[in-house]
C-alpha cells in the first residue's frame, strides 16, 4: 500500500471502502476542506463563476462529441436507468458545460466566461493505485474558459496558469512543483501539466530546475527540445505526480456541441474554449508522500486539521483537567483550531499519535508544566521543544 | 413542469441535464450553499463530525444488511467495475457508517457518537417529478446517531428532534412545517417526518395547526389516533413535502454489520443507532414554491442568492455608471453581497428579470435618482419602494 494511504488510514484521516474509493473522516475532510477553501479563493480572484454539475450524465451531448463509446473512452461508469435508457458518471464535464453555455453566450459581448467546479469525478480505473493519489472516485476542480479570440482565449490562459503557480505554492508544494510541456491535441502542439516531483508519482518528467520546467517524458524528442531551447544533458529524469493540468482545447468540443456566437460583424462563429483541472485529494496524498517521516504526517500549516494538537497529562487529576480544558476554551475563543486530547492513556501513546497525525504546533499541559506556570510547546517539523507561557504561545500563533 | 423548476431554470438558477438530474448554476449554488451553511451550523451545535462517505458503493456490507438485492431495494444505481465486480451508488449511507464505526467504537466510553455528512445521493427513480423536490441524483445531510442504552438514543433522538426545528424556522419553512408521525420499522412503531405543507408535495398529511403536529395518511387509523390522543375531526388533510425525517434503528443495522461495544460489564452488546436526513435542494424546490408570485421567486433573506440586486439604468452615461460602480464597490467592502445589473437594456426588461430572480432588495440607479442624491429601494416581497439615501440604505441592510 502506498505510504500515504497507510498513514492517512492508521491516523484516521481516511477509510478504504474498496479498492480506489476512500471515505474521508472528520479529520481528513478538515484537511480537505482546507485545500479546496484556497483553490477556490484563488479561482474567485480569477473572476471565476462557481456551479455545480451533475455526476449523472445524458449519453447525448458525449455522442456528439465521440466521446461516450467505451472503444474511445474506457473509463466510464455507466448505469442503467430503470425509466430506461442509460447513463454515464462524469469522467469530465466538457459536453455538458458546452450545452449550458449554449444557453446563455450569444454575442461577443457575453465573452469571456471563466465558470468553475468542485465536483466529484468518477473513473473506472483498471488498476487503483498510489492510495488516494490516483483512485476511481475523487473531489476535483474543473475550470473552463470560454474566449471570442485566439488572443483573449490566451490571455484567460496565461492567468489561469499564473494563478495555478500561486496555488500550489500556498499549498506548500510550489517548490517541488514544475510546469511540465506534454502532449497537446489537435488544437495545441503542447498541453501544460504540474507535476509535483514525488517517488509515488506514475510520471517520468525530465527537470531543468534552473529554468523551472519539466518535459513529459511522453513527449520529449529532438524537435520538443529545439522548441523550448533545452538540451537533453540540462535535464534530470525524476519521478512525479501530476497535480494539475491546463489544456487548449480550441473548437474541439464548441464545434460539435454547436457552442457558437455573433461576432462583431454578426457572423456565428465557435467558442475558443480551455480546460484547467486540479486534484485536491491527490494534493492531500502528494502532501503526506513529501511531508512525513518514520513516525508519521507533517502537514504544512496552510491544510492542517488543526491549528494546535493540545494534550492534556494527568486525566483525572483535576488540576491539569481543569486547565487544559479552560485552555482549550481560550484556544477556541481565540479563532485557533485546536484538537484536545484529553483520554486516559499513557502519555507515550499520547505522543506516538500525536506525531502520527501531524498536526504543526503540540502543546503538552501536565501537573509538571503548570507547576513553573508554563506548557511545553512542540514543532512537530523541527522538532523545537519550548516552555512558553500561555500569553507567550497565543502570542506565537497570531 | 413543476413550478420550481420552471422558475428556477428560466431565472437562470439550475440546468436541466436529464430527468430527474438538474445542476446547480452560480445563483442556484449561492441558494444551495445557503442553506446548506445553515443545516452544516447547526449539526455543528449538536457536537456532531463531519466526515464524507463515497458514491461508489462495496456490495459487502448490503449484502449483510439485506439491502444489496434489488428485490429488496429496486432504487439502486448499479455500475461494472473494469477490474470486476460490480458497485452500487449510495443511496443512503447506514452500512457503510456501520463499517467505519466498527473501527472506532470498542466500549462503551465511546458512545455516543454523532456523525453526518452534506454529500450526494442517487436514486433510480421510476418517474422524476416535482423539480427538484424529487430528483435522481441530489444533495442530502445524512446524521447518523450512535448510542449505548435506550435512554441515551432517546436523549439524542430528541436533541436532533429539535434542532430539526430550529433549522426548519432559519431556513424560513418553519410555519408550515409540521413534525408528522409515519411508519416506523422493526424497532418503533413510529418514525418521525418532517413535512413542509406545499400544493407541490406527494404526501398526504392530516394536520392539527393547534398541537402543531401531523399524521401521514399510510399510517392514519384509530390505533394510531389513540396513541396519540387525536380525534379524526380535529385534523384536516393536506398535500405536503417531507423535508426531513428521523428514524429510530435500533440494532436494525449494527446488529448485521457487527457494530457492538463492550459494556460496564465487559460484555459485547450491540450499539442503538438513529439516522436523521434533510434534503437542502429538496428544501430550495419547496421555498419556491411557496415564497414566489405571478412574476417570479421572492427568496427568504436568510437563502438569498443576494442580499441587493444594484440595477444601473442609463447604462452609457458616465455618471449613473460610475455611481452604480463606485455603490457595488461600497456595498461589497462593507460585506453586502450584491449582483449588479448593468446591461444595456430597457429598464422594464431589467425589473422583470430582478422579480423573477427575487433578490429581497431591489436598489435602482438613475440619472433621476441620482439628481435627488438618493437611490430607489424596492423590497421584492411587501412591493413596498423608498427613496433613500446610500447612507440610509447601507443603515437599513446591516
Amino acid at each position: 500500500m502506498a505510504k500515504n494511504a497507510k498513514l492517512l488510514i492508521r491516523a484516521g484521516y481516511i477509510h478504504k471502502e474498496m479498492a480506489g474509493v476512500y471515505s474521508f473522516l472528520p479529520l481528513g475532510l478538515r484537511v480537505l476542506s482546507n485545500i479546496v477553501a484556497i483553490i477556490r479563493e484563488e479561482m474567485n480572484t480569477l473572476g471565476a463563476q462557481e456551479l455545480h454539475l451533475t455526476a449523472l450524465q445524458d449519453p447525448e451531448p458525449w455522442k456528439k462529441s465521440g466521446r461516450w463509446d467505451d472503444k474511445v473512452v474506457d473509463n466510464w461508469f455507466k448505469t442503467k436507468l430503470r425509466a430506461g435508457g442509460e447513463a454515464g458518471l462524469g469522467f469530465t464535464h466538457e459536453e455538458v458545460m458546452m450545452r449550458i453555455m449554449q444557453e446563455y453566450v450569444q454575442s461577443y459581448r457575453d465573452l469571456p466566461i471563466l465558470a468553475y467546479q468542485i465536483q466529484t469525478k468518477f473513473r473506472n480505473e483498471e488498476r487503483a493505485k498510489s492510495g488516494i493519489i490516483r483512485t476511481r472516485e475523487f473531489l476535483m476542480k474543473d475550470l473552463y474558459s470560454f474566449a471570442k479570440s485566439e488572443q483573449e482565449h490566451h490571455a484567460l490562459y496565461e492567468k489561469v496558469k499564473g494563478v495555478y503557480a500561486v496555488i500550489f505554492e500556498r499549498l506548500g508544494i510550489g517548490k517541488h512543483t514544475y510546469p511540465t510541456f506534454a502532449s497537446g491535441g489537435s488544437f495545441s502542439k503542447y498541453s501544460h501539466e504540474f507535476q509535483t516531483l514525488c517517488e509515488a508519482g506514475e510520471d517520468t518528467v525530465y527537470v531543468n530546475e534552473e529554468k523551472r520546467l519539466a518535459v513529459n517524458k511522453e513527449v520529449l524528442n529532438n524537435e520538443v527540445l529545439a522548441d523550448l531551447g533545452l538540451k537533453k544533458e540540462e535535464l534530470v529524469e525524476r519521478t512525479a505526480v501530476e497535480v494539475g493540468n491546463i489544456f487548449e482545447q480550441g473548437t474541439r468540443f464548441s464545434e460539435p456541441l454547436g457552442l457558437t456566437f455573433k461576432d462583431e460583424a454578426g457572423k456565428s462563429v465557435p467558442v475558443l474554449t480551455g480546460a484547467y483541472g486540479i486534484g485536491p485529494a491527490r494534493i492531500m496524498g502528494v502532501l503526506v508522500e513529501l511531508c512525513s517521516d518514520e513516525k508519521g504526517i507533517i502537514w504544512p500549516q496552510a491544510v492542517a486539521p488543526f491549528k494546535v494538537h493540545l494534550i492534556s497529562l494527568g486525566v483525572g487529576r483535576s488540576n491539569s483537567e481543569r486547565s487544559a480544558e479552560a485552555f482549550y476554551k481560550t484556544l477556541l475563543q481565540k479563532g485557533i483550531s485546536v484538537l484536545l486530547d484529553d483520554r486516559d492513556l499513557r502519555a507515550g501513546e499520547k505522543f506516538a499519535d500525536s506525531d502520527l497525525i501531524g498536526i504543526p504546533t503540540r502543546v503538552v499541559m501536565s501537573e509538571k508544566t503548570l507547576e513553573q506556570g508554563k506548557v511545553e510547546v512542540k514543532d512537530r517539523k523541527t522538532g523545537e521543544v519550548r516552555m512558553l507561557t500561555e500569553a507567550e504561545l497565543l502570542g506565537s500563533l497570531n
